[in-house]
């Protein structure tokens, strides 16, 4: 196939939300691009049928989990071993070429040209630099590389319990073989940047492609007032308000609606 | 010239006792480089004399500051607009290639393979990870660069206030252009790592080569017992305990001895 596609994952309704964002920014941004989300058996008919409106495919996937709690502990992130299930990406050997984002990105602009890179192509992480972050990343489907993934999983586990540590340990030559496979920071943007290095953010931030709500907290975490349309809670700990906004206006603009036809009038302001 | 030079810079006596443990540190690993320290003209005449017993040159540089109060209150490090100090590291025209090493890291393994790596090779930021740390970088000394950095300086300023942002700045494919300029993230490690990814630190930390302490809180910051050889205040701030007592190892059994002589018997073991 030539095939090329965007692949996102959701095992539950709340991701499944991010997901819809996601994947209306992608539309809004007139992508050339098929649009795939992988769910688990845990999203609700309801979730399934709005992402069947936005998607091109909605494809079930078992959930993996690698079972490490205490790498999990150490990120106070017990929630993240299930992201072992980004894995079956490698299986939609139907698309030549893929671009893989988390449910909690958002596209800010055209991306397509990220389709012009080999895998595996990635943004650093800025947590540690030499390892690349798995929120957005350029593979290429394939069981034989999806089979090889599952086997390094079992012999070596994943040194931070989730899907980045074993793919950074897969894809070990990242940070020195090849600066082509370094994707610009601007298309998987986190608001640790924000944070640790506010210069730069300022200097370099309106550049943004994707913006990534790493970490914690997510949009779908927050309430939004409908009306006055601002965030309510600690929306100062998030440090990208503006990009919150901008997801929240999406989502009750194009999302919120496909839900409530689905769902009956539930409001879905809140996480 | 063919010779080669480790340098690194100190505008007063703080600085001076961080290049002095570096230079102890380089000095232990066996570098069969040059080590030459830049100071400025408030660094006391006792602090040259044990700067002049641990390098092979102490030059005097005029102290060069960014004046760019509002980019430095961003960061909270008023005190930085002082780091275009370093600049003139690019004026060791009689050394064909040398590594600046900021006078807050530690060495803790042999380093002398910079030495293969081309002007500007230096480490990503955890911060921006497009942007490189300029706490260590292997460069060419040349006038002709010194007058381009100069100018830069003058019509482009510094994004941070600081050194690193007219590095950048300056050097500004660094990001996108060699694989090979990207120093690998042991040899800049930053304390910023352990708290943002543990588990990360935990898989590869062991194989630091070099320990920065970069931000407000320096090694001579605290305040340590030569007695116990423990740390008092707040050290679990600082997240690298173990690499902050090795420091004070450093400096208390080879660096104070040499500072005792020179100003008498005053204590020197706090900030
Ligand atoms: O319970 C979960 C946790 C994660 N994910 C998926 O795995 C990705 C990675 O997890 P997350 O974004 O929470 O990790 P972070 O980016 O915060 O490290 C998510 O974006 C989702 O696509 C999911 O579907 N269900
Ligand atoms: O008052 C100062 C501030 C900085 N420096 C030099 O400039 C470097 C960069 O500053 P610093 O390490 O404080 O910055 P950080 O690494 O925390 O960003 C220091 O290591 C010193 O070599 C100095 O000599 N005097
Ligand atoms: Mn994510
Ligand atoms: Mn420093």
């Amino acid at each position: 196939s030539t095939e090329q596609a965007f692949v996102t994952l959701a095992t539950n309704d709340s991701y499944a939300r991010g997901a819809m964002v996601l994947g209306k920014s992608l539309r809004n941004h007139k992508t050339s691009k098929k649009l795939v989300v992988l769910v688990g058996p845990h999203v609700s008919d309801q979730s399934r049928a709005v992402l069947h409106k936005i998607f091109d495919e909605v494809r079930l996937v078992d959930v993996l989990d690698s079972g490490d709690t205490a790498h999990l502990a150490m990120m106070k992130r017990p929630d993240l071993g299930v992201t072992f299930t980004k894995l079956h990406c490698w299986t939609l050997t139907h698309y030549s070429k893929c671009v893989f984002m988390d449910a909690d990105t958002l596209v800010v602009s055209n991306i397509d040209e990220l389709f012009d890179r080999e895998e595996l192509s990635a943004a650093p992480d800025p947590g540690w630099p030499d390892c690349f972050n798995s929120g957005v990343f350029v593979f290429r489907p394939s069981n034989e590389t999806y089979g090889k993934l599952l086997q390094y999983c079992t012999e070596h586990g994943s040194f931070d319990g989730g899907d980045q540590g074993v793919l950074n340990g897969f894809f070990s030559d990242w940070a020195t073989a090849d600066i082509n496979k370094h994707l610009p920071f601007i298309y998987n943007m986190s608001s640790i940047a924000i944070y640790t290095y506010l210069p730069a953010f300022k200097q370099y931030g309106a550049n943004a492609k994707v913006v990534h709500f790493l970490g914690q907290m997510k949009p779908w975490s927050y309430t939004y007032n409908l009306t006055q349309r601002t965030l309510r809670g600690d929306v100062q700990a998030s440090s990208q308000p503006g990009f919150l906004l901008q997801w929240w206006a999406l989502y009750s603009a194009e999302v919120l609606p496909m839900l409530v036809r689905e769902y009956g009038d539930q409001p879905f302001i809140s996480g």
